[in-house]
């Protein structure tokens, strides 16, 4: 089952060639999701080959252009290609009103429901319960109100060994079986086969968590714990960890600090400011205090295995 | 002296590699005009090296998104990059109250003055009376209120012969020559030299018409006549013209007829349906009928020459 994020764009504020604004997929299992969508974002899912009629959810992590300013077009694309599934949009306040005032004014009815579902930001909120994964929002710190997301699996059953299992059990026993329960003589009350010695362990709940933008922010440690993949903006390098403090952004050095103290397994760097035009000091600052660190530059893809004995498991391509 | 176009996006309504949405920018002199600001129309201007900080115009035809998504961002930029100077901004109602509402919910405020003018369309309307040029819009008919834009250049002196004065005028003579003014013995009264005799002929006063979108519209054949360039969507080939009359748009054999009533010199095709990968079709059915016609693909710059003995006076070079 997959699990990967595709990086759409890694610029910040003004754009550069090559930076495209924030923007990133997530597939997990058949659904996409897609997290922030700057200008140019439908173009990106072109290059990228992400068929953008699969996208059910769209989750908007605040009103700074950079962030959202590709979100009408993309649904007007939407619309004019003949999407019918519903949409959910997950954004703060005032997303509805400059969709809905777009449309307006250019006469344009959606031929699909679109549910805009407003976050706030003071508390950490389930916004999608699907049957295997959630996500939850991540209050951040930054100059307006912003939320980041984070995607979990939830726990996965222990895996049956077919091959393994006598001929004579009914449908009915082996499902006893994969739900841990051992099989026992009715008459008797013996137990006739343990559940365990049939059951190899789970596979991996993965988990993505994306925190842009955000100044940095030891208060949300905890809720990261763990987590699979940090994707942290670092909009700036650490000599102008004042200038990232002044407009609520962070340096590659505190992501690399964030990750540390989450105990996350990897750390994406992205949103990246447009003054600077070679990366790798962004790489070797942060690695610096914490090794497996990679740039999330566009078209990066993150992929995390779900299989247990797979070292490493979270695999990370430059395009 | 410049005039000098270049395309920034040539396709319609849906994305496709290669085609960007409806802008364009035109240089006259030192000015830079922006017609239509589609999503990533930034990205555009970084692509083709056209600094967006001298643009003191944009032109807004109609408030389909592919021809406007990409102002907000725009705008932005210029802000965050710490542009002072005022700016105006042409276009329908409700322009205004899209930027407005972007700009308060992600509370940012402009640091340089933007003018919006409100354009209806039921009249032909000057719009900029700069000292060398005029802008007037060209109303069009599309499923929603819809102008294109006629920029002319205002009809420019005669040029002086320096060579051939005679050493002895004096300057004020020389200006009095200069405006067609004869010099006459003021005793005798008699004409000591013909104006004429020093005078060459004005260059050419050059014109460009950005028609886009609009149903074939033989109404408009009267105001652009004999314009240098005609700029025509052409959003499908005939083919299709159904479907053209059906949602208010042209194909390449009506802007070539078109071009043919308006006595034009150069036809360029643009605004070209993601239908249509293959564009040589379009070129093919026009030239047809308007020999000098050119696809306005995404890079495509267009030099109107203003002497008047070059032939031909239009240039037209792909990317």
């Amino acid at each position: 089952m997959d699990f990967e994020i595709t990086i759409l764009g890694s610029g910040s504020a003004t754009p550069m060639r090559g930076r495209n604004m924030s923007a990133q997929v997530v597939k997990i299992n058949s659904e996409y999701l897609l997290i922030d969508c700057g200008e140019g974002t439908q173009y990106q899912l072109l290059k990228y080959r992400i068929p953008h009629s699969k996208i059910n959810y769209i989750c908007i992590s605040h009103l700074h252009g950079d962030h959202f300013f590709g979100l009408i077009a993309l649904l007007s694309t939407m619309n004019m290609l003949g999407r019918k599934n519903p949409l959910q949009v997950f954004g703060p306040p005032g997303l509805d009103d400059i969709i809905t005032l777009q449309l307006r004014y250019s006469e344009t009815i959606l031929h699909f429901p679109v549910s805009f579902h407003v976050l706030l930001n003071d508390t950490v909120e389930c916004i999608i319960d699907h049957e295997k994964w959630t996500v939850h929002t991540i209050p951040l710190s930054h100059r307006i109100r912003c939320n980041g997301f984070l995607i979990r699996e939830k726990p996965k059953p222990k895996r049956l060994v077919r091959q393994g299992l006598p001929a004579s059990l009914s449908l009915a026993q082996i499902a006893l079986l994969k739900q841990g329960i051992d099989l026992v003589n009715e008459n008797t009350g013996d137990t006739l086969y343990l559940a365990n010695d049939y059951l190899l362990p789970a596979h991996r709940s993965r988990s993505y968590a994306y925190c842009s933008d955000t100044c940095y922010l030891p208060e949300r440690f905890e809720q990261l714990h763990q987590v699979d993949v940090l994707y942290h903006e670092s909009t700036f390098l650490e000599e102008m960890q004042i200038r990232a403090v002044e407009t609520f952004h962070t340096t590659a050095a505190e992501a690399a600090k964030t990750a540390l103290a989450t105990k996350c397994s990897t750390l994406i760097l992205g949103h990246f400011s447009s003054r600077y035009k070679e990366l790798s000091p962004f790489l070797l600052e942060a690695r610096a205090l914490f090794p497996t660190t990679f740039l999330g530059t566009d078209g990066t893809t993150i992929t995390i295995d779900e299989r247990l004995d797979q070292d490493p498991y979270v695999h990370v391509q430059a395009h």
